[in-house]
């Protein structure tokens, strides 16, 4: 077992988009161990906090009329001229590898445990060993269009601090609604419409005094990890999808393991989009977004290996915990093979969350028929008195509906 | 302080409905406790288990060509000729009550808290003192239409039983494919289509030794619980509403508080739908539906009294338990109102998540914005990484998904 670490800089981040064609950011062996940082897209919301004084996080977000440190950011096209820039916010979050599994081949499954997560604290002169996050009620949200209060249509921007003195929790420090901002390439954002715009708050008006007496206990994960799917070269990180991606579920955090079937040779894992809290919907379009690291653990289940395990058959995400196994549907199990050639603008036409729940439910029970042995009639009964379906998100284009089954409801299996 | 009892008896259950027109069982003031029986409309599935040498059940199921003790089962028609039975099945639950609440009128709240849940032991000479309940896994379940495994179109059903020594859990005893089962009446139900039929068991085969080394946790909680409408007289009970009714949600059980609007004088409070376990979404149609009785205590909140409190312009049931908070969003949230005389079998073709998790997300919005003095902008954050949204059910007709927040993240507010 080796420990290798991953830094971030713009040599080992690439923002915006799953890949199977970019050059692995590190490889190793499965067994290995890995610390990783990422890095939230949303850190430019307060720049000042959560990117000033870091290196790591200065050197990704360096952006000036001379250069942009990482130039694209999505998966769309990456020649201009653009209407928002290259790679046309096609795909949002930054995204820390790939990493390559060495002999990791199609058909196998990659196991991923999440040992540690900690928050990435301030290095800025006022702030510094604070950790600070911030929240976009943004127009992908479910809010959106549903507005009660004036002025509607409007995106709103909540920075957290978050305080890991005790059992840590997420503290609002003050809120501001997004006015049109211009990037250093002199394009003009009037909504949150690419990422890693640095917000110049000359031109916002910072309220204080929000969410008084409001603590929201923390859940320190990251919503988006998984592997580069086969189907394109460049593919957007926003809808997840059969090799994991955006699944935006609070429980892929310390002591999870995730279980992503691998589609290219090598399996080119990636992490990002780390959250400091989220609920069950991430209903307004963001979490709490909030640098992390992780530390990792990989393990490499080979094709030929699968058979009587809980792994057999497997071909979407999964997630273990201490107690529970839990399957993700979504409105479309692969929605890249799906939707054809416009799949990755195509999906967000199509949110359900009746179809997310039909493939939950089918992922639970060729789960409970394939690996617990169960005819149909007992997994049918079993998914009925004992599965909880929740919404996990319904924000990322392809919406999901996760499945979990207690692990107590076994009690004389291994699995 | 008065406490009364309420057993089951054809004098004190109404099959199928909730009623604002039918005479109340019980009168109470608000203040009083009443421990109140109910059964499980699916006791039939297995009569020596769950009916026989029991002197309430076996009052309320007693049914030959000569006599029925309830014959209405259901808000349909009464006059016949019947395709399936007086009330014809349009709504299939077996309620206890309704229970007038002195003094109670539209407009005011009424709060029923669930102090105790208790399993009805069988009285069989076989059975005496263990506790049984059925699933079935039916025509109406969101698995229906998608088996995998021959024949499909089948409706099962598995009898459990539950061990209550310590920690209480189910366990399956057997199962069976429901087949033609023909009534007192002579009416044949080729599907389970009409409630309170009692299953030859001469004409079906019990398989044993199914779900073996499966422990399903208990979760006793009742499925249907609410007041009357005003919208009808004899409202089915199979979609829930704005009065509550059928919510199916499993943490309606001990210690729970719930909140419903009072839409008619006297209110008109009834339940039944008792369930052993249940997992969120009830997937195949049915819980472990098992007899239970509670012990209730009913406060009354008059409308002039409900500003400043949490219950403040509530007009939908609402849930308080030690930790939370929930809210029940629905396809329709008053679907009575909402799809005019026809809404009772029409609710059924329109079935949607999608829809249930906008009013979900609305009531919850509100609750935080009029009882926690929120912002919509503080609101629409706080919603979105800290409050959970569920699948509460997709098998009753006005499907539902619930939303719920932490007590712990209010710090300083009593609500």
């Amino acid at each position: 077992m080796r420990h290798h670490t991953l830094p971030v800089s713009p040599a080992t981040v690439h923002w915006g988009y799953f890949s199977k064609a970019v050059a692995p950011a590190l490889t190793l062996r499965s067994g290995d161990r890995a610390t990783i940082e990422t890095l939230t897209h949303h850190a430019g919301d307060d720049y000042e906090r959560m990117i000033a004084g870091d290196p790591g996080a200065e050197s990704v977000f360096r952006w000036t009329a001379e250069h942009k440190a990482v130039a694209r950011r999505g998966a769309g096209p990456t020649e201009g001229p653009f209407l928002r820039g290259s790679g046309e916010g096609l795909g949002v979050h930054l995204l820390t590898g790939p990493v390559a599994i060495e002999g990791a081949e199609p058909g196998d499954i990659l196991e991923v445990r999440i040992l540690d997560v900690r928050p990435r604290p301030s290095c800025s002169a006022c702030h510094a060993g604070r950790c600070f996050g911030s929240n976009a009620a943004a127009s992908w949200g479910f809010h959106f269009g549903d507005h009660v209060e004036e002025p509607k249509g409007r995106e709103v921007i909540t920075i957290f601090e978050l305080d890991t003195a005790g059992e840590p929790f997420a503290r609002a420090v003050y809120n501001y609604v997004w006015t049109p901002q211009t990037d250093p390439d002199g394009i003009l954002h009037p909504t949150i419409d690419y990422p890693g715009v640095v917000v110049d708050h000359a031109k916002v008006r910072e309220r204080h005094g929000i969410l008084k007496d409001v603590r929201v206990p923390a859940r320190l994960h990251f919503g988006t990890m998984g592997l580069a799917p086969s189907e394109s070269d460049f593919v957007s990180s926003i809808p997840p999808s059969y090799t994991g991606g955006n699944i935006d579920d609070w429980r892929i955090g310390k002591g999870a393991r995730m279980y992503y079937p691998v589609a290219v040779d090598g399996a080119f894992f990636s992490v990002g989009d780390p959250h400091a809290a989220q609920g069950d919907s991430e209903l307004g379009g963001t979490a709490i977004e909030t640098s992390l690291t992780g530390d990792f653990e990989f393990v490499l289940h080979k094709k030929r290996d699968l058979g009587g395990t809980a792994l057999e058959g497997l071909t979407h995400p999964m997630l273990e915990t201490d107690d529970r196994w839990s399957v993700y549907g979504f409105t479309f199990p692969n929605y890249l093979a799906e939707l054809g050639p416009d799949a990755q603008t195509a999906v967000a036409s199509h949110a359900s969350l009746d179809k997310a729940m039909r493939d939950a439910f089918r992922k639970l029970r060729r789960f409970l028929m394939t690996v617990h042995g169960l005819s149909e009639d007992e997994a049918i009964a079993l998914l009925s008195v004992a599965a909880d379906f929740g919404v996990t998100q319904v924000v990322d284009a392809n919406w999901g509906v996760h499945g979990s089954i207690r692990k107590s409801v076994f009690t004389c299996t291994g699995a």
